[in-house]
């Protein structure tokens, strides 16, 4: 599935941003799109035991409407989470502001929060700034970035994808940088088309795409609070093939997952990590996620550095039983172990190889015939400067 | 139990160092445990599935034998792991060469080795060493520093602890900064007495002392190919009270374990992470464990930083399924989360009291009564520095 170049806005929808005044760079955080006509909706969350306050509040919503949504609303510089009763009375007031400024029912508006965890919600900022986000709705393709721009954190880039199938187009965009680790839906990610479907059918397609795209990314080993995966369908293109509404829900959704790992913190090495030879997709999964989430492995990525070494002993402590004697690791075209013994191969070219900011890691485990790739990055000073300064 | 101050070394044992030439830097890099009389063994090994060959022929010899040894012959350098038959032969020679010079059984020699994986073992300069090794073996306290300093890699500082029980005493050696992440046996551990024991009841107390020591540090999220702990007792102090020796052997492990977190590449803040409020100590474990291996979490140690959110999310993803609103947290006496959400804290007093070397961490999970203290660390930037540039 191709994607298109420019971004894509579905019919049905409406997008906007305003300053509400949360972060202190008095960047846009407060962002909204609408749906006149309301639209489907399917939503993948979190599987972390500690819930944000409009993850709670958005899921109850879209059990009572039975999956219709007319307002999303996200704001960002704070994540609503570990606020209690305050933060759910915060995220309340700012849902029953919306619909009543945007003509709707209360629960038929989706919140979202991103940001620092434990600080109080200023529902009174939010609440402000919803006039300036009335104003500012347009259904093009500006207002559309406007709204990707508006839920950044620490992302250093907007993130967008778009996709056509048959009369019916397809728009996403997302924000993640850090804490981002695949055990689920993956930090905010909005998803809007034109196609008709029910939510049972939206639920469906997104499952299988967020499967093989946001829960095979990492950047870090923390798995956020936050997490919301959100699927909205205005049904105004009429109903599209099923097979071609999957194809390009996975193509928009791994282009975005990519994104993220791109512009993970202090990021200098994308790794697609392409694990084969396993039993099955869980073992795949278990292998992978044991190699992007070591410390080791992931230090060696930002030295360029050839030490294969650290590939196979994460490997062995995935626990997957695998056979040491089995295992083959490759670096780009550079196979560097063979049989879980180091095959012949000159450091110098790897380390040229492995200075590349995309690199090509393929693991055979030798056990059957599942792969399955991975995205996941290095692991660099920047990454912990970004980190050890970003609350004080 | 109360260490001793200085080093104590067990009738029954001689200790040897000398410099083969396998690390560049010329330091001694092989060393020797020699019992003359023999000594009862109990040895625990690395649960990675990638296991170094010396562990495989340690674990043979102490089969063959029934747990009986007689020279622990030990290289830093190099780790003899994934280096296939060539690797198996070099270990064999080895052992078979030093079973010459000190006249006792092949298999009563115990292997082991340290360094980067995948480079096969100079067998050669290791045998070479020998007569050098002999010469130099002594039973004192200068002798038993020796030792733990030839297995030393990234280390920066020795690591020894002696206890006395009874008329027995315990010395401790061992070497780890890096690759530390307790699943098992961590790294190389040495321990010796001169009480007596067979070696079913050596197991017995080691499996003990393990679980509560090495098995509950971390610095990092990697587990080595090559961890291993040896508990040698010679028998010439007689028996002594089993609950003196579980102690002694509890205090020198738990002593050991510190010193290999505040040595840890790159640390700057060592952290005493208590669980409390587990139904069992399986549930602390894993609890300490997602905390402990958070990278969000380590690098905001790194830069003292009161940022609760990310320990409150760490448990939330931990697997046990915890209830947010039970959770209290506690940065020495600073209790900054109360039942899932913020406590009132003065951030410039937490920052202060964080700024510290030595960090008390305390998680209550309010589910049960158990309680477990873990050894972990921050991650800097000093880590990904020594690991990024570590092999090229």
């Amino acid at each position: 599935m191709k994607l298109a170049s420019e971004i894509l806005v579905p019919r049905g929808f409406e997008f906007s941003s305003a300053t509400a005044g949360i972060k202190v760079s008095g960047a846009p955080d407060l962002a909204l799109a609408f749906a006149p006509h309301g639209a489907k909706a399917a939503a993948m969350f979190t599987t972390n035991r500690v819930v944000a306050v409009p993850l709670q509040c958005g899921r109850e919503h879209l059990r009572r409407t039975g999956g219709r949504v007319r307002a999303v609303v996200v704001n960002s510089g704070n994540a609503n989470c570990a606020t209690g009763e305050k933060g759910r009375r915060a995220c309340d007031q700012v849902c029953r502001s919306v619909a009543k400024a945007m003509d709707c029912r209360e629960d038929e508006v989706f919140p979202a929060s991103t940001g620092i965890i434990g600080v109080p919600l200023p529902a009174g900022k939010l609440i402000q700034a919803i006039p300036q986000l009335l104003a500012a709705r347009a259904a093009d393709a500006d207002a559309a970035q406007r709204f990707a721009r508006a839920i950044m954190t620490t992302d250093t880039r907007m993130k967008t994808a778009s996709a056509r199938f048959g009369r019916a187009t397809l728009f996403g965009a997302c924000k993640g940088a850090g804490m981002i680790h695949p055990r689920l839906a993956t930090l905010l990610v909005y998803l809007f088309t034109d196609a008709e479907a029910k939510p049972r059918e939206l639920r469906e397609l997104l499952h299988r795409a967020v499967h093989v795209t946001f829960n095979r990314m990492n950047v870090d080993t923390d798995t956020s609070t936050n997490d919301t995966v959100l699927l909205l369908a205005s049904g105004e293109a009429g109903v599209a093939k099923r097979k071609d509404f999957a194809a390009a829900l996975t193509a928009v959704c791994e282009s975005l997952a990519r994104q993220i790992v791109a512009d993970g913190e202090g990021v200098q090495h994308v790794v697609n990590l392409r694990i084969e030879g396993a039993r099955s997709d869980g073992e795949a999964s278990q292998v992978a996620k044991a190699i992007a989430n070591s410390m080791l492995v992931k230090t060696a990525w930002a030295g360029a550095d050839p030490n294969w070494g650290r590939v196979l002993a994460a490997v062995g402590y995935s626990g997957v039983p695998i056979d040491p004697n089995k295992v083959d690791i490759s670096f780009g075209k550079f196979q560097v172990c063979r049989k879980g013994v180091a095959a012949a191969f000159d450091e110098e070219k790897v380390h040229t190889y492995l200075s590349q900011p995309v690199l090509d890691v393929r693991v055979r485990l030798g056990r059957g015939k599942v792969g399955a790739t991975f995205w996941t990055c290095d692991l660099t000073s920047e990454y912990v400067h970004i980190n050890a300064d970003y609350h004080t």
